[in-house]
């Protein structure tokens, strides 16, 4: 049940109105593979970062069964840095600086040992690199994951549309799937985008929680109503690398664990959002998570009879 | 189990980007009434209406079991008049005409026959009006759910204090809600709200669905995700009336009946977008709303193991 995971390990300085920092170690692929191995314990890593990127960041994930083999190392550059400042609503925020550094010359070869992985997430990049890893591995996964980005939309929509073709899950937020499918109502969107190539759509609405569609079929998970965000930053990572974590702790891909798969990626940006960056989903325990999972199920459970 | 409305009976002039009309019948009493007639048939309804107000409306709410007793009607004036347009995202509305009309003298003296009302459903008025009516009535209700808006924080908010001291149920948007409280987090501003008189808050978010609030406890209820929105004027109105309806009609006042009637709240406001003005609300069977609500459990319903 390899779960293979790219995407980038960065530094981000943030801003929010309740906490500042000037260097946190960031990035997709390491927020969702924080976020996996609270469900699993074999995940691949391909990603890029500089001699500066702490060696014991490393260690750490490899510790909880993160293989980092395909994490690329260029001793004498910088790690990709990211710097953003969040506005009071928590739900927009600007982006104050974007270093690419190593990630501009990022052209991944997987090693040989990941050429059979079962689960594939391809965490937000550039669509040719993401689908340049698909055509690397020896047989289809089980299951293939898309997170992508407005970015991407704007300036490489066909190479988008190309690897939207090759995947199952395709995951972006509510703007990011009216932008792609040219439709306001979420449902016409939702239909669009299915008949793009993916089975399954989710729709990331922050504190709005998600939708997940598959053919005439919806759910709608609620978001934890939380009395604080302390910092919002790779809460959509912890949501993808918690959905497919829990995916291949199970093994199955029905819709009915789809729909759980999506509560656990609820469950996980949850927790991510109580503490600043990575911080609080490297503590979790087992027993946090179902407590909270089964807060999900209080939150939405009613009963049509009570007459 | 007699409901007692109170809110306006207007004209309205509608503007979305699939639908236009110059004069239908609207006001939040009307559609109110309208919508909580699908769950019970004992309404008193207390409203002002000009002589030019259409005498088959009165009639055809009569046969639906709203008793219009408290309906004055100044023959020699025109009624209250809003006209209104929707933005493509249909969240978003500017009002382009408010003419008071009658509504400007409205202050009503309750019939004989509604001072032992069991539920009070106070519409969107001028605070003091509402406090007036539940001044009025001879012992205090079961339940009385008030509605209220931005406008009435900005111009009267002591009275609205005075009133949400003397209700068990405060219905408002997001926007209101933090902004009655002040304070960004709606879990503090609930709490905050709470503290200030209702035993129970319910926050609508539109098509992100509503909150219930009550004490610590939390429901969340989802809006049915909609193909096309044709109309949303009235949906909040619509949403309370099904709320007290459904209420009034089961008898049962409990949290767990609570959550189910903030769902039969959605599924009625869900009907009322779906056609211009009140149209989709008087031709709606109990079947109909059946099976909209069974649509709302299977959107919402997941298991935590599917191992």
């Amino acid at each position: 049940m390899a779960l293979t995971i790219i995407g980038t390990m960065a530094f981000d300085a943030i801003e929010t109105p309740f906490a500042k920092s000037e260097k946190t170690i960031g990035g997709s692929g390491t927020y969702c593979a924080y976020a996996a191995t609270n469900f699993m314990h074999s995940v691949n890593q391909v990603s890029i970062v500089g001699g500066d990127f702490p060696d014991d960041v490393i260690k750490d994930l490899n510790g909880r069964g993160v293989n980092t083999e395909g994490v690329e190392i260029v001793q004498d550059k910088k790690s990709f840095f990211w710097s953003g400042k969040y506005h009071l609503d928590m739900n927009t925020r600007e982006t104050l600086v974007t270093d690419l550094n190593v990630l501009a010359d990022f052209n991944p070869t997987l090693p040989e040992s990941y050429l059979n992985t079962e689960y594939l997430l391809l965490g937000n990049l550039v669509p040719a690199v993401q689908r340049s890893v698909i055509n690397q591995l020896k047989a289809r996964p089980k299951l293939i994951v898309l997170d992508t980005m407005n970015f991407w939309m704007e300036t490489a929509m066909e190479d988008l549309k190309e690897v939207l073709k090759m995947v199952d899950v395709l995951v972006v937020n509510d703007s990011e799937a009216r932008q792609l499918a040219e439709e306001y109502s979420l449902v016409k969107a939702a239909h669009k985008i299915l008949a793009m190539g993916p089975k399954f759509l989710i729709v990331k609405k922050g504190e709005h929680g998600a939708l997940l569609f598959n053919g005439q079929e919806i759910f709608c998970a609620p978001a934890l109503p939380l009395e604080d965000v302390f910092d919002p930053t790779g809460a959509g990572d912890a949501f993808a690398g918690g959905f497919v974590g829990y995916l291949a702790s199970t093994g199955n891909l029905s819709f009915e664990n789809m729909k759980t798969a999506v509560v656990m990626g609820s469950v996980t940006a949850s927790f991510c959002c109580e503490k600043l960056g990575t911080e609080r989903l490297k503590t979790l325990t087992d027993q946090e998570i179902q407590q909270r999972a089964a807060q999900f199920v209080a939150l939405t459970n009613f009963t049509l009879s009570c007459k």
